[in-house]
C-alpha cells in the first residue's frame, strides 16, 4: 500500500483541498468504514464492509482504515474463509472479520469502537502481513463461546446453578447442552469455580476436566440446572460462579502469523472463543496496553475461553508494557517454540520430524537457512546444531529437513529438533496479570528477557519456565532473563503450579556431566506477598541468582504449604540465592 | 506427463534396449510402485511410494504406474493433505494416498492388486486431472466404518448382537463406541437389518436415524450387546445383521474434481467410508466394470457407507458399463446438478446466490462464461437463462455471480440458480444393482439419458428423476430420457419410495399455465417382476411414454400396495401409457 495516487475519492474522510496538496494528501488519506457500507450501530453485518475496506485501502494507497465511535457486528455468513493452522489453537477452515493476508503499512484505528462478533469467526487473522497498528478497539461476542452459571446450591452430591439469558442452553439426555450461534458441536469439557466478591477463580478449586461425563445435568427450574456428580474441586459456595468451559479453540481474537512488526495500542479483548493474541513465527511485536478482561459493569466474569497472549515460535523483540491480563481462562502469556521429533532419516543428511501435539500441527517447521538445534528428549541436552538446506513437507504433521553435511551418529528416534531462528527478545513492563484460571508468564525463549514493574495476582505459578520434548514439546531453553522489581501479590492460592516462579524443565534421564538446561536467570529486587510458601523452583540452571527480594506474608489468604522450603534448587551451578533481605 | 525425456532409468521396467529405441522407449514406459519403495504383501505402508511414483511418472514423462499383483497397505500418516469440499460428503482436511493432482495422461493398473486403507484416508483423488484411467485394482479398508453385528436375540424390548473382531468397540455411557484407527469421532446415527440369507436389506424395514439417542447399548458378554430400546424397523429376526452406521461420510473411495476423460476399468471397491466414486464438475467419465461389493467369502455384508457412485454438475458423456452394485448404504448412482440460492441482490446485473444443503459447500458455483437458469423454488419454474461474466466467491457458501445485462424484475430471493454447462450425457447399460439400502439410479440432468439393459432389484425406487429446490438442492429438469430392456426384478419391497419409476420433481406451489419441469420421458420393453404394485409414479412431465413392458408377481416376497394403482401420473402432457403389453 505504498503507491501514491494522486486522486482525490469523493468518500476520503479528506477537506476539499488544492490540487497541489492531493499527493500527500492521498498518501496520508484516511478511509472511514462507514464510506465502505457499515453503519455505527445498527446492528447489520459490517463483514461485507471490511471486505470492501480492504480493497480500497490496497488500491488507492490508504494507510489509515478508521471507525466512527461506536458499535459494530460481525457474523460468519459473508467472512472471508482460510484453512488456518494456528500453535495452540484448534485447526481448521476459519471465518475471518479482517482477514489482513499480505497487507503492508496499515494503521486500523477503532477511535474507541466496540467491535462484536457472532457466531464462529476469528475477529483478526495477520498473515505474511508487515508494519500493521491496530488501535483504539474492543473486541466481543454477543453470545460467549463458554457459559456462566451462579451457584445457588451445593451438597456432597452437585450443585444448583442458575444462568443468565446470556447463557442460552438446553438439557438433553443428562447434558447440559450450551445454545447459540458459536455452540455447535461444543461440549462443556471443564468447570471451574469464580469467588464472585473477589473476581478470580475460588481459593484451591482444581479443574474438572471430563465435566460432561462425569456430571448429570438435570433441569429444575427454567434457568435453574442441577449438576449431579463429583467434583474434583472442594464444595463450591453458595453465591460463587461456575465457569463452564467449551472443549474446543475454535475462535482466537487476534491471530498473527508470519507477520512482522505489528503493534497492537489500547486494544481491549472482553472475549474470545480461544486466545486472545496468538502470534506465530512472526518478529517485532509491540503490546501496548492490551486488555483482555470481562467487560466493566458487564454480567460476565470471564473473558477469553484461553490464554490472553501466546507466542510460538517468534523472534525479534517482543514487548508488553501497560497491558492487563484478567480472568481468563488460561495463562497471561507464554513465549516458547517448538520441538519437533525426529521420527525418521531418510539419508545421512536427512530427518523426518512431526509436529507432536495435535495442535501443533500444521505450524511450518523450518525454511531453508534456519538453524537447527538437535536434542535428546529424555536429558534435553542439545548435542548438534546445523543449518537447514531444504524442507520438504509431507503433510500438517510431518516434515523433512536436509543438511549440508551427514547428522551426527549421536541422532536417536524420539530426539527434538528446535528452530533457533525465532528466538524472541521478550520485554514485559508495568503490565498486571491477575485473576486467570492457572499461570502468568510462561517464558522458554533463548532470547533477552526482561520481566520488569508487573503485578502479578494469579492462582497458580506467576512465571514459569519450562522446556519439554515429551508432552507439550514446547521448548526451549532461557540464555539471559532478568526478573525485577515485580510485585507479586498472594501468587499460588490456586492448584497450578509448584512455586511462584517455577523453573522446571522436563528433565526425564540422568544428566550428570551434561550441560545444564538453563542458564542466566537473576530475580532480584521483587516484592513477594506469599501465600505458597514455595516461592522459587529451580532445576538445571546455570548462573541463578535470587537476591535482594522481599517477602511478607500475604492478608488475602491463608498460608499453604508453610512446611514447604521458600527455594528448592537442584542440579544448578553457580547459584546466589537470598531468603531475607 | 507429456514432456519426452530421453533418458533410461535403470528402475524402470523395460528390458535393456540400445540409445536408439530410448526415446520412444521412455514414453511408453512403464513403472512399478515395487521401484519406488514398496513391496507387496509385507503390510508397510505404500504411501510414500506413491509420492516418489508419481514424482517419477511427472519428471520422467511415465504414462503407466503399475503394481505387481498382492496386497499393498496404505495408512494416512505421511500421506498428502489437501482441503477436499466434495459435494454429498463431508468437507474438511483430507490425507490422500493417491493425490492425481494436476495429473494428465496417467494409467495406474493394479494388474489385480488390492489396495487395503487404514484410518481416515481417501484413497484416489483426482482434481484437475486430464486422460486417467484406474485399472484392475481393488480397494479395502482394514477397519470399515461402519460395524455389523449378528442378531442373536430379540424381543420387543431390543435385540443382542454378536460383533466380530472385525469391529471393535467399547461400551460407555450407554453408548456403544465403535473403536478402531478410523472412529475417532464417530457416532452410530442410523442401523438397518439385513436378510443374511438374501443378503439385501430385510422385507420392510426402514432406518433406525438417531440410533445413538434412542437406544442404551449394554455388555452382555466379550464381543455380544444388548441394545434397549424402540427400534422403528419392525422386530430383527435372529441369524440376520444389523448395519451400525456412521453419521459422517469421511473416506469416499475415489474424488473426481474438475477433471476430464478419466476411465475406471475393472476397479473393485470393497468398502468405503463415504461413497464409492463421487464426481464432481467432470467430464467424459468412463465405468466399466466397476463393482462395489462386499468382498465375496468375506464376513462383511456392507461394501461403501454411501452411494456407490455420485455425479455431481458433471458434463460430457458419463458412461456406466457391466459394473455391479451391491449392498452399498445408499444409492448406486446419482446424477444431478446443484440449485444454488439467490440470497441477495447486490446489483442489477447481480446476484449473491448460497449453496444451502453443508455437504455442498465449497462446490464451484459457477465460472464465466457458464450459462445458468433461474428458477422459482416453489414451481421449478424456470423464467431466465444468462451467461455469467464475472464470479466473485465470498466463501464456501455465498458467492456472487455478475451477468452483462440486468436479471429480470421477476427475480426474488429464494429462487433457485442451476449452472446448465454440466449437464451430462448418461448412458447406463448392462449394470447391476442390488441389495443397497434405498434406491437405484436417481437421474437428474438435462443430457441425452439411456438405461438399457440393467438389472435392478433394490429396497426402493430402482429410478428417480426428481428436481428440489427446497431440501437437498438437487437440480434439475431431464429432456431425453429412455428407459428400455431393463430388468426390475422383485423392486420396492423396502420403505424408500413411492414407486419402481419415480418421476417427482417437488413442485410445491399452483403450477396451472407454467412449463411441464420434465420432458421426453420413455420408459419401454422393460420387464417388471411386481413386489410394490405402483410400477410407476410421474408428475410434471411433458412427453411422457410407458408402453411395451411386462408386469409379472414376484416370486420373492409378497405384495405390497396391491390395492394401489400401478401408474399414478398427475399434471403430464402428451402421456401414452400401456399397463399391459
Amino acid at each position: 500500500m505504498r503507491q501514491l495516487r494522486p486522486v482525490l475519492h469523493c468518500l476520503l474522510l479528506a477537506l476539499p483541498m488544492t490540487i497541489g496538496t492531493a499527493l500527500f494528501a492521498a498518501d496520508a488519506a484516511t478511509l472511514a468504514i462507514t464510506a465502505c457500507g457499515a453503519t455505527a450501530d445498527d446492528r447489520s453485518d459490517c463483514t461485507p464492509a471490511v471486505q470492501v475496506a480492504l480493497a480500497r485501502c490496497r488500491s488507492e494507497g490508504i494507510h489509515t482504515l478508521v471507525f466512527p465511535k461506536g458499535r459494530y457486528d460481525f457474523f460468519p455468513a459473508r467472512a472471508t474463509e482460510r484453512y488456518l493452522a494456528v500453535s495452540n489453537n484448534d485447526p481448521g477452515m476459519k471465518r475471518i472479520a479482517f482477514p489482513l493476508v499480505g497487507v503492508s503499512d496499515l494503521v486500523i484505528d477503532g477511535q474507541g469502537a466496540d467491535l462484536v462478533f457472532h457466531g464462529i469467526i476469528v475477529p483478526f487473522v495477520l498473515d505474511g502481513a508487515h508494519h500493521i497498528t491496530l488501535r483504539n478497539l474492543s473486541i466481543d461476542w454477543q453470545r460467549p463461546f463458554h457459559s456462566e452459571g451462579v451457584v445457588v446450591a451445593a451438597d456432597a452430591g452437585g450443585v444448583e446453578l442458575t444462568f443468565s439469558d446470556e447463557f442460552p442452553y438446553q438439557i438433553a439426555g443428562g447434558r447440559f447442552v450450551p445454545q447459540g450461534d458459536n455452540q455447535q458441536g461444543i461440549e462443556i469439557d471443564n468447570a471451574l469455580e469464580f469467588d464472585t466478591t473477589l473476581r478470580e477463580t475460588a481459593f484451591q478449586v482444581s479443574d474438572n476436566y471430563g465435566f460432561a461425563d462425569k456430571v448429570v445435568a438435570s433441569a429444575v427450574a427454567p434457568g435453574r440446572v442441577r449438576f449431579s456428580g463429583k467434583f474434583s474441586t472442594p464444595q463450591p459456595h453458595v453465591g460463587n460462579l461456575m465457569a463452564l468451559m467449551p472443549n474446543h479453540r475454535l475462535a482466537p481474537a487476534i491471530v498473527i502469523l508470519e507477520s512482522h512488526d505489528v503493534r497492537l495500542q489500547d486494544v481491549t479483548i472482553f472475549h474470545a472463543g480461544a486466545m486472545g493474541v496468538i502470534a506465530q513465527r512472526s518478529s517485532e511485536l509491540a503490546l501496548e496496553r492490551l486488555v483482555v478482561a470481562p467487560r466493566p459493569g458487564g454480567k460476565r466474569l470471564i473473558s477469553a475461553t484461553a490464554d490472553a497472549t501466546h507466542f510460538s515460535g517468534c523472534g525479534g523483540a517482543i514487548t508488553m508494557t501497560g497491558c492487563r491480563f484478567e480472568n481468563q481462562i488460561d495463562d497471561a502469556t507464554n513465549v516458547h517454540g517448538i520441538y519437533t521429533r525426529v521420527t525418521a532419516r531418510p539419508d545421512a543428511r536427512s530427518v523426518e520430524v512431526k509436529l507432536m501435539h495435535p495442535q501443533q500441527y500444521g505450524v511450518r517447521v523450518a525454511d531453508v537457512g534456519d538453524l537447527m538445534q538437535f536434542i535428546h528428549a529424555d536429558t534435553l541436552a542439545g548435542y548438534h546444531r546445523a543449518a537447514v538446506t531444504a524442507v520438504r513437507v509431507i503433510n500438517q504433521e510431518y516434515t523433512v529437513l536436509t543438511f549440508a553435511e551427514p547428522l551426527p551418529a549421536e541422532l536417536r528416534l524420539t530426539d527434538g529438533v528446535l528452530d533457533l531462528r525465532w528466538s524472541a527478545d521478550f520485554t514485559a513492563r508495568g503490565n498486571r496479570s491477575r485473576g486467570n484460571r492457572a499461570r502468568g508468564f510462561l517464558i522458554s525463549t533463548a532470547g533477552r528477557v526482561l520481566i520488569e514493574d508487573n503485578d502479578f495476582h494469579v492462582p497458580g505459578s506467576a512465571i514459569i519456565i519450562a522446556g519439554d520434548a515429551n508432552y507439550w514439546f514446547e521448548s526451549g531453553p532461557v540464555a539471559d532473563v532478568t526478573i525485577r522489581g515485580n510485585r507479586f501479590t498472594a501468587c499460588g492460592y490456586g492448584t497450578w503450579g509448584r512455586a511462584t516462579i517455577a523453573i522446571e524443565p522436563e528433565i526425564r534421564a540422568e544428566h550428570r556431566g551434561l550441560p545444564r538446561y538453563h542458564h542466566g536467570i537473576r530475580i532480584v529486587g521483587n516484592a513477594f506477598e506469599v501465600v505458597d510458601n514455595r516461592v522459587l523452583f529451580a532445576h538445571s540452571v546455570a548462573g541463578l541468582q535470587c537476591t535482594g527480594n522481599t517477602f511478607t506474608p500475604s492478608a488475602t489468604y491463608p498460608p499453604t504449604h508453610a512446611e514447604a522450603k521458600r527455594f528448592t534448587v537442584t542440579d544448578c551451578d553457580d547459584v546466589m540465592l537470598q531468603e531475607e533481605r
